[in-house]
């Protein structure tokens, strides 16, 4: 057999998606997880570990063709480790930095004149921003966690008392957020899904809409122009979602995440080549697949613990109701506010897509009950 | 959790692929295996076993809450036993029956008004049926393995000397052959899809076209008749391929599959809801999903092995040239003429479809290497 062996550090659903593409090209696939009930080791061949280990990723590494990651907590010191045993690793160190680093992403986007909104490191002083601002962990924090509005210096300061080095930026008054997926292989290849939508609620993304609508043809171009040469200067290879804010005709570089991201689950469904499938065709150093829609909207919608611990019997309802709803679940117990699966819907009618969607995400988490 | 599980009797590439909607569902999925590398196995939590062992089955199928199958050669006592122990088979026994005895079969269809070629059962000697015919065996057959055609009546005698009890049909001479899948459930409720033209080489399925180009709409909608009508006269439960010879503007069934089948590989890029996943739908009473098309056709061509034993590098010349083209492999070794994989592509351009289609398969098995 000649088909490689990818590895995959994690195993929580990005990690669980990605195995169905790589069973279809016929990858050989593994991942390393924590427990044997992780969300991608119910579904995959899995060795357990700890990702902070570094001895324990180079073995689970040793007889992969390239090793990836599916979170950004990944020690850099484990990933060069890896690295300097001869083993691929996509994305490189050096890459998956801007991801792990918020200032030195804000280095860089400025580095490539790109927009950033108004940022500084905070060494007790600030300048140009003003009062509310947004303060972020360099490190570490997703889903709204490492991120603070700010009013006041001494806020501020307390802040940073508990937490150490802080990222402050303005908090722009943006009309939107969006997100561009943006693939790149060793060969510098590269490719950009059409723009998304991406509507948050206390910091998590709640809904998606593809491609964002009402956006100037003009603007839906600069943003996917803007993710490849992020993707170009900071020489990925994998997958990245670019997020960013919208104002008036204007962008903003809000995060990157180095690896699939919930912003292009929509892709699965609605695009000939999913971000997974993708991912994988990167970091092989395939050429890249199509990145074409297939329909002309594509909603997805997080479905997120609520009251309700059952999500099987909602199906009967549902699938009643929408026989044309996609469920992807991931195997994970049910928490309050955790996200535990997606539903994506096709068609040309947006208004319609989106009813379906809300209708089917409250239905599962208990939030309606009819 | 309350999500049920599910046991697949067999491990090939239909349990294989039926992996994929089961673990979106958050269905427990699990396959009987003959060995550890079969297809599904490679993908999906499985048990070793003999399924023609009543109680290795019975074991396999306790702690199931539907047990269902991926061929036709699970002996009929097998799935009586499962049943008599309480557990739910799908498809039952005795509809299972009509795609494992084509003698049964022809009865049931002409039972149901349906049109048969002439067929007999061969008793030593013909009546209305001419030379050359085709005589079949009852059971076992697949990818015209146990259909001969025969010319005389002493060919015929020799043939029954060594087979057995041989069921006979008029060899039609049909314009093209169809398959129209279809789909239904413990609550009555069934769906097809477009019927789809299957192109054959040798008795084996090389390529499929759905829609079925150039066949009227009053045909089309006679034929999807004629399946709903099959499928609810044998109470199907789950997913069923029903083979029909086109001759003009009239249909003559040919064969009855109870399972997942190659001439529905198409609807996994190709409609709102894969056979695969409707196989599950049915077979756990859910409601079923929309069999509407994706897009205008969908072209399907098996890679058949040949020469080549190297699947994976062809994909680099492949994938350069044809962004929009899906591959689906199965896991298995390479043999001449075996199935061991698939490739699908979606488009408004048939002509284009096609022959990006046939270019693929033949790279991939060596035909052409270039």
């Amino acid at each position: 057999m000649s088909f490689p062996k990818v590895g995959v550090i994690g195993a929580g659903q990005l990690a669980r998606m990605m195995a169905v593409p790589a069973n279809d090209l016929g990858i050989d696939f593994k991942v390393f997880a924590a427990i044997p009930n992780d969300s991608a080791a119910q579904v995959a061949n899995f060795v357990l570990g700890d990702y902070t280990n570094i001895n324990q990723v180079l073995e689970f590494a040793k007889d992969c063709d390239v090793l990836t990651f599916e979170h950004e907590l990944v020690p850099q010191g484990v990933i060069k480790a890896v690295e300097a045993a001869g083993i691929k690793v996509y994305p490189r160190s050096e890459s998956f930095a801007y991801s792990q680093d918020k200032l030195e992403m804000r280095k860089k986007i400025s580095e490539l004149e790109l927009p950033n909104p108004k940022w500084q490191k905070y060494k007790g002083g600030i300048s140009e921003i003003n009062f509310p601002l947004i303060a972020k962990l360099p490190s570490g924090g997703y889903d709204g966690r490492g991120v603070f509005v700010i009013s006041s210096e001494a806020e501020l300061q307390d802040l940073q008392k508990k937490t150490g080095t802080l990222l402050l930026e303005e908090k722009l008054d943006f009309d939107f957020e969006i997100s561009v997926m943006v693939a790149r292989s060793p060969h510098n290849q590269a490719a950009t899904w059409p723009a998304t939508l991406t509507i948050q609620s206390n910091g998590i993304c709640t809904s998606t809409i593809t491609p964002v609508p009402e956006m100037s043809d003009l603007l839906a171009e600069k943003v996917q122009a803007a993710a490849l040469k992020i993707a170009s200067g900071i020489s990925l290879v994998g997958v990245m979602a670019v997020e960013m804010f919208i104002v008036g005709e204007d962008f903003y570089i809000n995060e990157l995440a180095l690896r699939p991201h919930n912003s292009g689950h929509w892709s699965i469904e609605g695009s000939h080549t999913s971000q997974f499938e993708q991912h994988l065709r990167a970091i092989l150093d395939l050429p890249l697949g199509s990145t074409a829609m297939r329909d002309d909207f594509v909603v997805m919608g997080n479905i997120l613990g609520g009251d309700k611990s059952d999500m099987y019997r909602p199906y009967l309802h549902l699938m009643a109701r929408t026989p044309g709803l996609k469920f992807h679940q991931y195997g994970k117990e049910v928490k309050p506010g955790r996200k535990i699966g997606h539903v994506t819907m096709c068609g040309k009618n947006l208004l319609q897509l989106q009813q379906e969607i809300a209708h089917a995400t409250d239905y599962m988490n208990g939030v309606i009950d009819e």
